[in-house]
């Protein structure tokens, strides 16, 4: 085994704002408690929730324009990242020791209950540090050894959050062969992981994306492309006449009064993300009257992520990398994810090796 | 078996208005088609959606302020009146003649599909003529027997839509024993069956009522009663500071932006109407960042009859007849239950005897 270094390069946020809230530092290596392994991160995949809890832009209860977190005040100085790909290094008491070594995929979930149905109340990277880092402690039982996998680091790092949000959409929107579903954000992470996994289970996709990202969303399994900027409904109505069964959106905003009577009787709308913007207005009418459901999705539970995890192991998804940065160009890295302008997700390699 | 006279008396609705709308007439006894049965009719409950139905206050989907039933246009005339208890009378072809002279609950919903889970697009009273009249015509899958029911004719005419509406909100949501529900609406029809049912069922039930009607709602099975017009969702705080499991809410309006955040983690907000207004407008983000979701409910599947069926025949509910009014007294009747001073069902007996 290798000698753990004692201190490491990571980048921590020290506080909500711009770029520069977010600071490389030479810190302390992190030791595992009881319970936990010591994961040496080979690499660490971006996701907007980085930028949103960097700018500090969920808000509040009592008050939506506040600073804070998904999950309310952050307690800086924080090492962002959720998605870890990595290596188990150290393991605390009461770990199987039989980890170190195991190439693993971390779940990067803090749930609020034991049990497969546990709700997430926290986030590696948010309420605990994460993987912008050369090393990051997680609880033993959230590292799903993935030794055979044909998929490399950087594409298992791409799979925590995206496709175990995507898992957690489809999953709580119960979503079945030969249903239509409108896929919205198909080319972002979670997007082109939710055309997949839908189109793996058997449902007829149409896929909301940006002009010439229309290739890539159809590669990952979209049936149709609906280009944004056009008349999406009327594209809709022409698409699903009889109506959605269930719209999987990150979008939000005005998209779902607009959209609502375009779902069948019985419909989904699950909302994991409001790109669109965050007030939320339609008649009730037209949710109730018709057996319509508005499923808020946040993260995966427990049950989805050995599902995932499962996935992992046999490869059975093609995740796509847009670009791969080194620990020490972070700040390009966010300012890569927040122009849009790629398909599929960033991620840092820290290198520690 | 009596002969079925030729004509009948009915309330026949000719038009969206007031209670002048509402026109009592002698018309032809309907005769039994293909698979159907006559039920001479020996009470039928008020609801709700006969007043709005009258009213026409459901809106349509591109013009929110149209007159229009809860499924667009109404086929006027129409005889209203979804709940039923009578008497098979007769039978058209196709139907099983042992049906004859049987006890039946009419389950009023016109379906989309076979099947235990098909979704409810029509009803009795508004998409079909109902039971305001001496007879009427269902199909014959649709008539229960409840033979050996000790429940009154009366008591069974208060079943179908507001045991239903309620069985169907409490399994939609998913209520679980052991888990609290906040019942809006609680002395209403819909209410009071949602507070013995979700009772019986295990739950805790807080139930918020208006003022005088507290005891009523207990001995539903209320654990708790918050009375209207104080603080509601400081009293929610103080008797369930987890947050709440789920609202089965008939309320909506503001009472929803308010109370999301009342809800706990992966809680359930089940909408069933909307006394309180129609807009619905609320920050998506308090709703998708803790897995809550919030389902509408319009009535029953038939699955959900069949078990409410049983429930009648078992008489293993206590409903609460608030009045009774003979047919030719339905604008009175009406005009009661606009009033909203009674507590339970008001039920027209309309005595073809």
């Amino acid at each position: 085994m290798r000698t753990i270094p004692q201190t490491m390069h990571a980048a921590r946020l020290t506080r909500h704002g711009g770029p520069e809230a977010l600071e490389l530092a030479q810190v302390p290596t992190p030791a595992p408690g009881h319970g936990e392994v010591l994961v040496r991160v080979c690499a660490a995949a971006l996701n907007n929730t980085d930028l949103w809890t960097r700018e500090g832009s969920y808000g509040l209860a009592g008050d939506p324009r506040a600073k804070a977190g998904w999950r309310g005040r952050v307690d800086f100085p924080r090492i962002q990242g959720a998605d870890i790909a990595g290596t188990v290094a150290d393991v605390g008491d009461g770990a199987d020791p039989a980890l170190l070594d195991t190439r693993v995929l971390v779940d990067p979930a803090l749930y609020d209950s034991t049990g497969p149905h546990a709700h997430p109340v926290g986030l590696l990277g948010s309420e605990r540090d994460g993987g912008y880092a050369e090393y990051v402690v997680a609880a033993a039982e959230r590292v799903h050894p993935v030794q055979g996998s044909r998929l490399t680091d950087e594409e298992l790092a791409t799979l925590p959050t995206a496709y175990g949000t995507a898992l957690g959409m489809i999953e709580r929107g119960g979503v079945q062969a030969g249903e239509t579903v409108l896929v919205t954000g198909a080319s972002g992470g979670v997007g082109l992981a939710l055309v997949q996994l839908a189109h793996a289970r058997g449902a007829r996709v149409l896929a909301l994306t940006s002009a010439g990202k229309e290739t890539a969303v159809r590669e990952a399994g979209a049936d149709e492309t609906i280009v944004r900027g056009g008349d999406l409904w009327a594209d809709v109505q022409g698409l699903a006449p009889e109506g959605l069964d269930a719209v999987l959106d990150v979008v939000a905003g005005a998209l779902i009064e607009q959209g609502l009577p375009h779902l069948g009787e019985g419909g989904r709308w699950v909302v994991a993300g409001a790109l669109g913007g965050y007030p939320a207005s339609f008649d009730i009418r037209r949710l109730y009257l018709h057996n319509k459901a508005l499923i808020g999705s946040s993260m995966h539970t427990p049950a989805h992520f050995s599902l995932l995890a499962g996935i992992a192991r046999q490869g059975r998804v093609a995740p796509v990398v847009a670009a791969v940065f080194g620990l020490g160009d972070v700040h390009q890295a966010q300012a890569e994810l927040a122009s849009r302008s790629h398909v599929g997700k960033i991620v840092l390699t820290p290198d520690a090796r």
